[in-house]
């Protein structure tokens, strides 16, 4: 079901990607290319991921105009884990304001395999995009806006803001993930004890509540296709191209793409940033979302995990991606040597 | 004297900044705005620099297709300092290719704050854009780079890029500044001594001259307009917009913008990447050279620096830049809520 | 009620300190000498510490052969706080043997201003003088050595323990502070949480009921005229001069005092050990035991405290007796020039 | 040719060792086991030292009564490296006193592998047995004492006080390991380049006379009989035991102590200390300095290093020998159950 918008702008051929049958036939190449790439081990800190078969792949691609495409595993449940982090950033900014927001988390790297454990030079975690910023972020959410409302409620509402970003398709709960990672977090505790000691949270929060938002968050259930159209919400400056809906403001789209852009691979966050050069967050459930600003969202799905904690093939496929198309936020538009402008 | 392009695309109404004279009209204001920012302190540790005014500002742009505009105290020739750190990177990728070049030197910022002293997890110094990755880019380009030319012939080799990097006009060396930094350079000494116990150094090096060469490099003399052409060819992917002389591959810029967005600025790298979102350079000497990327490059000259050592009227005139304009990396181009397309 | 074994030892001239009634007169000399001093503040995380007048100043000393003397408040009870960790620590050795003891924890300082939470090379914390090394000493002594025992019957154990070592004298419990301090401990909650992390526990240990251990440890009650006979107790290898009483085995006590030298004083550890040469131990409730080996058990309170956390008459009243005399571990026993021997 | 005090003392029962023979058929013993010990590699960095065959190994002992005993290769010469180090830091203290001496330097250890090249809080080195603060004590005794004298008189000058405290016997220099410590030196030059950066020099330091003083202290050439007796002045508190000359005052040797014990095995310090209890200086040449206070000084020389730059066999003698006799500083002395007073 094409929008109007849609059809009208494929009439007057001012498609974003006016070849797309073209280019997704690039897609599907590169997605087969991947598939075979057997590399990574499935996360298995907690049982519901553990059993996650290795051979999960699916890619899905959403234009600013609204073209889609999609291949492979892209219809089966996933929980979003870090993939939720840009998002509720992102919410906490509308919401608040830049100004508030980073009163109480930073804005940069932390430097690669720096101990997140410690706080940046003024007592604050270093991005929204690490564990320690995320948590607060949730703080943020639960406890500075509309406080009156109970645990219940901002999640209620939260789940609705994801759902928007989705363009109105339901997104999903999973409560045993929930219950599992509440369990195994032994590392958020602490950085949430530690965090409470160097008084970071917002006055009043109720730490338990936070935490638990937080876990609740990370345990949201989507699939490669729906997260897809996040993305592509994300490039459009905050409107869903589904939907039309203003989800977000341009600006703090902006500085989520920010973000992403310096912090979302974890660790190899400027490595990413130097060959890939596009806006991105993995989760560890295998999910990776990639962003090219004024074009598309792109969803990659996949279990197998590197060291570092990013998706293999989600990987890959990035780095084939940008060798062929001069997606590389520093291609030149006119003089990129050997890549297709799309 | 305008070139030919130029002409041609301006009756065409091609142009990268149409209403270029609107353009530089906000230009003017920002100029204006920045000059009664006072803050910052002239750089005193050797007395070529200590003795620059504090009061010098200019202002130079040059676009993709060559548009130029200049205000201020533009003609004045001053060290570049740090600013050719970019630029020595660029030759090295283009006449050693990326793979060599990064055996040699990471390609992440360092993490705020981080001791400059200590190499990253591979034993490499950390990026091109601080001391001691800028200093094995010019044992590279001493020693790798055909290596039987003496250094005075190297030095004119290299001379010879910058100049046509800005349009094969003169660029000048200033002998005095060369000695005093020679002479106070105990942090550089301690870097180039510990990097060669780590055996960081190319085979075959002769640090003596390596570390004259990079002394050289910083003792480059120039002005704030042809500084300006310096960034419009980095901006026009390679290719300087008023001679059409290709002086750098496309994928070679490509790699010095991604990591002057990321390392450029000093400690402020993150900040700036966050709130400006544009590559850049800056320098002791109080220039910053600014790239748009695909639509011009900017020089900002005065020499009194904040604590952090960039420019206090660069930074500020960067802030008021983007908050006039929509060139922010992630600012969306259709969606800016309150922003000009210029 | 002296001993016959002191009182036989005096007839015989054979008493550590022959002349005491002259070493004691120093001794009250220096006494009023810091009474002077008002430097620092009293410990205000619990309101039960808070209260703590900050005129209580108190010197106890038990010599290896018995002989006592106590100026000023030392019948007041204080909760001993992390004095506690060489005496749970000296326990460990004793019931479970170094190897055990030293494969959960390190034995070397952490270095000056070093942040605690991080863990040493060995994912240990780096000793038991600190609160990560403590809390897994305490989950050594509930888990490992009989496990069986309830947390009540532990708690008994250990108490008898600190009993035996203060010769057969009444230790009490303050559990308004032992609620208090595991209220407010979102420090130690966060060091728990991250060794559990990095699985620095012993097998079965219970989390919560470890944390409430190391809590009720810190909790226990005494005054200075009893933590001088436990001084006392250390200096003379385990056996306690009042009942004679073999509490500790002297290999433990050894490696006891060899950490109270390198870390017992936060991170004055080091100038301490330099300056004043002694094994000691400081707690927040202002108590410093001190040990001076073969000879004699000190203990000194007073609730006001340095900024690094060592009450400050305490750390001057040290200073001064090793001006007086040859007690530094380094001072020579036949030339150290203008020092007495008592 | 014993002293008429020591045959006096002999004939009064009075010696600090009363069974001298049982006593060294002990260390004989502990000799031939280490003999056997093949681990580590010797020092390769410059020629000379890679020359030493691995199979040297001599103990050395002198009491502070001048009782003396020798085995293995003790007349064998070899440089003593960083042995060099607690004895420049003596004469610093003896002449310029500790207040001026720890304006330069600091008194703790640096905490394990914490990277050397760092200064502490202070802007100091951490201590003077680390190169860093070595460096600045030759700095000190070329610079502020007797500032008038040429390098080579200085050089004189502090040979002759080796020389006093090693009984006034000749003491080497061994020019060509000079000249290749010099050559070889970048850790070195890296620091100090490092510390001129931070204004870490005395005033009208000569950095480069400075460097070569160091240097030359490094290669001063001696061997196990000679440093025992250097081992014994330290022990007697600055009383040389063969000559009765007073070469340093007790309170200089009991701050050199304090930093031997702390921090005189590079990073086995703090492990050293725990379970050796004794202070220590090791040196590259593979010799040891051991000093037992008012008892003894020993010197074990063997080539062959750990991966912690220790000379192997000398750690294995040290352990093995407080394991038979009550040398642990912290040994109590009358109730370690199972050790000999010997």
């Amino acid at each position: 079901q094409p929008s109007i918008a849609l059809i009208s702008r494929a009439f007057k051929h001012q498609l974003i990607i006016p070849e797309f049958q073209e280019f997704t036939d690039h897609i599907e190449d590169i997605y087969w290319k991947c598939k075979d790439n057997t590399n990574g081990t499935v996360a298995s800190y907690i049982p519901q991921l553990k059993r996650m078969s290795p051979n999960y792949w699916g890619v899905s691609i959403c234009t600013c105009d609204g073209q889609r495409y999609s291949i492979g595993d892209t219809a089966i449940p996933f929980t979003i884990q870090s993939c939720s982090k840009p998002l509720t950033y992102g919410l906490a900014l509308d919401l608040l304001g830049d100004k508030v927001v980073h009163k109480f988390v930073g804005q940069e790297p932390s430097g690669r395999n720096f101990n997140e454990l410690i706080l940046d030079y003024n007592k604050k975690p270093h991005n929204p995009m690490i564990n320690a910023g995320a948590i607060l972020i949730c703080a943020l959410l639960k406890t500075t806006v509309a406080p009156e409302m109970t645990l219940a409620e901002k999640f209620d509402f939260t789940m609705n803001y994801f759902e928007r970003l989705a363009g109105r398709e339901d997104i999903g709960f999973n409560n045993a993930v929930f219950l599992s990672e509440r369990e195994a977090a032994d590392r958020n505790y602490a950085l949430g004890f530690y965090m409470r000691e160097h008084k970071c949270f917002p006055d009043n929060s109720n730490f338990k509540e936070c935490m638990d938002f937080y876990f609740q968050c990370c345990s949201l259930e989507s699939n490669c296709d729906l997260v897809s159209v996040i993305g592509a919400t994300l490039a459009n400056g905050g409107i869903c191209p589904l939907t039309e809906e203003k989800v977000l403001k341009p600006e703090s789209v902006r500085d989520v793409l920010s973000l992403m852009h310096s912090c979302g691979m974890y660790d190899y966050s400027g490595q990413f940033a130097f060959k890939v050069g596009l806006p991105a967050k993995s989760g560890v459930s295998g999910c990776l979302l990639v962003v090219i600003p004024n074009v598309m969202g792109i969803c990659l799905w996949s279990p197998p995990l590197d060291h570092l904690g990013n998706s293999c093939r989600g990987v890959q496929f990035c780095e084939e991606l940008v060798s062929r198309f001069n997606f590389h936020r520093f291609d030149n538009l006119k003089h990129a040597s050997n890549k297709s402008d799309p």
